[in-house]
Order: structure tokens, then C-alpha cells, then sequence
């Protein structure tokens, strides 16, 4: 079993390297190759040490002939150009996120038609595809049939690359399963230019003993899964069989819906009033925007059907984070 | 005020040239040159005949530089690998709907950054946008906000493109409109491939003293509209103002739900009882399958609120087509 995961150096990435490199076998055979391909090389200690993984570095477009070359039985495709950076380089989020992912697809449909195998394919997708559109406002709760109509140019793409996945799976040229991520709480490490940050930030920044800020109202709703149940989610996915997936459009993951008050009320129960007193309060109306518009609440049977759930609770959360990071802490 | 229209020598295409070249003046401005590009010549004598037509004969693709550097104000993208040949030839239906359609948008958006205007793009989508997904049926009603899971290579292609033109038109790069057309019957010619054909033979070959096949139950509905109301729809769609479009996704655009029993009612009215007796029944699974996935019943507000209304009955199209044809009939 080939297994190649595109942005596998990114955290998500590796968070989903360990857990296959943990488990050894994936889809009843086991793993020989992982193949990494990012931009930047893989850096987590108990990834780079392992004996099956392969790094490949380089610009995912010029890499896909050679990474497809030695065929790979599934393929996670997480890279991705950032929100941020397609809204501000519209080719580049073009060429990144559309082109990069349909010479993926026709790559894989050249290697089924050499071999008669159907290479399984990963896509994360992204809450990002709903939005408002002027016409069709996003209603209350979002459910698997929910039509999104994508706000941002990332949004349009991911939705894009959905539908021609689906189509490419319905042709038989290969077996497509697309999943869309939750905003994922608590991501390690520093802040970012990103809308979401914040909703990283106010817990790690505290327990690390760091100031943090708040942009949006403590009532606003967020819809938010952990690193560990958005692996176990694409874990899932990957591995059901086609008719458990229900359907060849994309599932929703689920969602923990919390609102901010919640999460810094869970922050103080786990780690004290001194930690939580580290927010600071500063409303930004550019980000409150964003984040309003974000849909927060979820009906989600599909992911449900798979066994999948959300997070307990935000101090969960929490307590997840503090575990993984514990050396570094 | 500059005009064309890609697939401009079919049948809609034609019809469409013919409408704009008897206003003599679109979005207030007065029609200088209406250019029709398709892979033949146009050959209607009204539209041959008038000066300020221009034939661009060829492969779309190729020609779309040469087709955008006199500069467009108003392009009706027409042109499309029908369903049967994009299902039969996947490549050829991607090369022809989404390539071309990708090379037309961004060579408008480059004339806009050139020119400093907004160029107005209509597109013709489908209600082939909407098929049975394993795990989303449709629902028995489709809406303006009805989640598409497209079934065939055609639809999944006009649906993707729908998304391209709603983020072009998002980012300002150009003045996208999309429509999705019903099936247009009476359509005048000869019968073809298309597991809708029936829905025009049934009345045109029986006027013209003709046999006709009705493959499917007399029961089943089917959403219809008259070329001269499909004709309506688009101009009506081109020369809205944005606000009045009710956002940037795709437009319904109205249909009459009538049985093939109630058509063959109409027919009779019409023509009597021995041209009705022309039509025989011959159920074929594979097109009664096909035509019964296809959506009968929609609620369509947003081109309601255009103005646009379904054709009266099926009787008023019938009468349409014998007077539209009356010279060559």
C-alpha cells in the first residue's frame, strides 16, 4: 500500500502521517510508502525517522507526473493556497487549488486505466464553500444538502474541485471521497493572518502564559472540531466503504458549536482564572464580519452515519491540546 | 455596443441573433456589430443578410483570442458540447464546456482590466445541473436554492462553470448572469440523440404528416419551455440590473410542467384527431429512466420577479411553432 498525502508537511499533514505511520496498515494492507510532498520538507521528529516515509519537496503542479509515477493506492490531497492568499492572488489560488487538484485527477484516472485499480482519493474541503450570496442567505442550521454558494475565492475553488471529484467518481475513473474541515481548535503554534486565528490563539497563547485578543463579540457562535477528531474524521472517510459514505458529494465533519464565552469559560475551569484573565477584549468589525458569516451550526448524518461525532466538549479541547503538547509546553 | 454570441449559428443561438438584431439596441445602446462564432457558418437569410452581423467559423477554444480582441460589451456564451457526446467523450466534454468557458472569462477579465468596463456575460446552464446523487435525492419541488448533484459529465460541467462566472462576477473582473434553460420544445429540424428529442418529435413530425415514437409513460411530467419564451428568458436575464438578479447564482428559469399525455391533448386540439394518431406508443426503458430523472416541478421567484413567466399551456407553444414555421412547412 502507496499512500501520498500533498501538503503533508503542514500540520494537519503530519497530525495525519503519525496517525497512519501509528496504525501501520490502512484499508486491510499495510503501508510500504508515505509520501509526503509539500513545499517545505516534513520536520516532526517521529515522522522524519520513519523508514517508509519519502519526503518530496517542491511546487505540487511541476511534482504530480513524478509523484504519480510510482502509483500510489490512496492519495490524501490537503495542500492548499490559504484563504488569505487566493483572496489576494487570484491566479495563484487558481492554479493552486483548481489546477493542481484537476492534473491530481487526471493523473489518477491514467494510472487506473494502466493498472484496472481505483485509486482512492482524499479531499479536504471546507466550510469555507457556504456563504451568503447576495440572493440566498445561508439558513440557521447546515445540513449535508445545504447548497452552498462560496464568499471567497477559496470557497469557490474547494467547491469546484468538489464537484469535479464527484464527477470523476461517478465515471468510475477513480474512488473520490471529500470531506469538508471544521475550523480546527487548538492549532499549535503561532498566530496567523487568518480570520480564524483567534480561535487558536485565545486558548494557546494563555496557557503558555502569553497575552491574547479577542475580535468578536464572547455571544458569537463558532462551529470547531480538534486536531485529533478531524484526523479521525478523515481517517474515516478515507477508509469507509462507498456505500457507507452515502452519496458521492461532500460530507460535513462534525462540529462542536460553542460560542466564544464558552471556550474561555472551559480555558478558566481548566487552567484557572489567571490563565483566562490573559484575554483581553478588542472587538475588530473586519473580523467579526468574517466570522459572523461563518455558518456555526450543523446537522451532519452523514458524518454521523460513519460513527463520527464532535468533540465532547471545549474542555476537552483543551485538555487534548495541553496533552499533545506536553514536551513543548 | 459590441455583441457575441459562441454557439450563434444553432438553433437558440440563431433565434437569440434574430431578437437582438430586430431590437436593433441592447442595455440601451445601439447593436453596431453582433458577431455569431460556432464551428459553422450561420444560415438563417434574415441574420445572413444583415450588415451588422459577423460569422467567426471554428474550434471556440482556438478562436477566443482573436473572438475578444476587438473588445466585447456583451458576450451570450451559448456554446456547448451537448450531453450525449460530453457523456460518450469525457476529455472532449471537459476541453469544450469548462476549458473554453475558463479561456472566455479570464480573456473578459483581461479586457476589463484593459478598458476599465465591466463586460456583461450571459451564460446558458441547465436544468441538467440537477440529477439523483445516490445519497441526495431531489426534491419533489426544485428552487432557486435547490442543491445540484449533477448525474451526467454535462451537468457537473455547467455547474462548475456556473461557480466559475458567480466568483468572476464576486471579484469584479466582469458582469456574469446565469440562466438555466428548461428543455425547448418545439424545437423545428429533425430528430437527434438526445433522450429528450421525443419531446419535440412528438408534435413536429405528426404535423408534418409524420410518424412519431412516444418512448415513456404518458404520465410522466416534463418541465418545457417555447424557444420564443427561452429566447424571453435570457435577453430578460442580460439586461437586468444586478440588483434585480436576487445574487450571483444561477436563475431557474421558468418552466410549463405538463404530462406527455397533456401534450398529446394539446396536439390533438390543435391539429385533430388523425395527425394526433401519427404518434405511436414504444416505451423504452433507458430513455423513460433518463427523462424521469430529469425535475418536472419547480418554484422559480427570482425569474418570476424578472418579469418572466412559463409558457401559457402547451397548446399556445404548439400554435407558436406552426406559425413560426409556416413558410417552410
Amino acid at each position: 500500500m502507496k499512500i501520498l498525502i500533498t501538503g503533508g508537511a503542514g500540520f494537519l499533514g503530519t497530525q495525519l502521517a503519525r496517525a497512519l505511520l501509528r496504525l501501520g496498515h490502512f484499508r486491510g494492507q499495510p503501508i510500504e510508502r508515505l509520501t509526503l510532498a509539500d513545499r517545505v520538507a516534513p520536520a516532526h521528529p517521529e515522522v522524519v525517522a520513519d523508514a517508509r516515509v519519502a519526503a518530496d519537496v517542491g511546487d505540487l503542479l511541476q511534482r504530480m507526473p513524478a509523484l504519480l509515477a510510482g502509483a500510489q493506492d490512496v492519495v490524501f490531497h490537503l495542500a492548499s493556497a490559504v484563504s488569505a492568499e487566493c483572496e489576494a492572488d487570484f491566479d495563484l489560488g487558481l492554479r493552486s487549488n483548481l489546477d493542481a487538484t484537476r492534473a491530481l485527477l487526471d493523473g489518477l484516472r491514467q494510472q487506473a486505466m494502466r493498472s484496472g485499480q481505483l485509486p482512492v482519493l482524499f479531499f479536504s474541503s471546507s466550510v469555507a464553500v457556504f456563504g451568503s450570496d447576495p440572493g440566498i442567505p445561508l439558513p440557521a442550521v447546515i445540513r449535508d444538502d445545504t447548497f452552498p454558494t462560496p464568499q471567497s475565492s477559496y470557497g469557490a475553488q474547494k467547491f469546484i474541485c468538489e464537484q469535479l471529484i464527484a464527477e470523476y467518481t461517478r465515471k468510475d475513473f477513480l474512488d473520490g471521497r471529500v470531506a469538508r474541515l471544521m475550523t480546527v481548535s487548538v492549532r499549535p503554534g503561532r498566530p496567523n493572518g487568518a480570520a480564524s486565528s483567534f480561535l487558536s490563539g485565545i486558548i494557546r497563547e494563555p496557557l503558555a502564559g502569553l497575552p491574547a485578543v479577542c475580535p468578536v463579540d464572547l455571544d458569537t457562535a463558532v462551529a470547531l472540531a480538534s486536531p485529533a477528531n478531524t484526523v479521525a474524521g478523515i481517517l474515516a472517510v478515507a477508509q469507509a466503504d462507498r456505500e457507507a459514505l452515502g452519496g458521492r458529494t461532500a460530507i460535513n465533519l462534525p462540529a462542536l458549536t460553542v460560542t466564544v464565552r464558552q471556550m474561555l469559560q472551559a480555558l478558566e475551569a481548566v487552567a484557572g482564572k489567571e490563565t483566562a484573565a490573559l484575554v483581553t477584549l478588542s472587538p475588530d468589525p473586519a473580523i467579526a464580519r468574517i466570522v459572523g458569516g461563518w455558518p456555526a451550526h450543523f446537522d451532519s448524518p452523514r458524518a454521523a452515519a460513519l460513527g463520527l461525532k464532535p468533540d465532547a466538549s471545549y474542555r476537552a479541547v483543551i485538555e487534548q491540546y495541553i496533552a499533545d503538547n506536553k514536551t513543548t509546553g
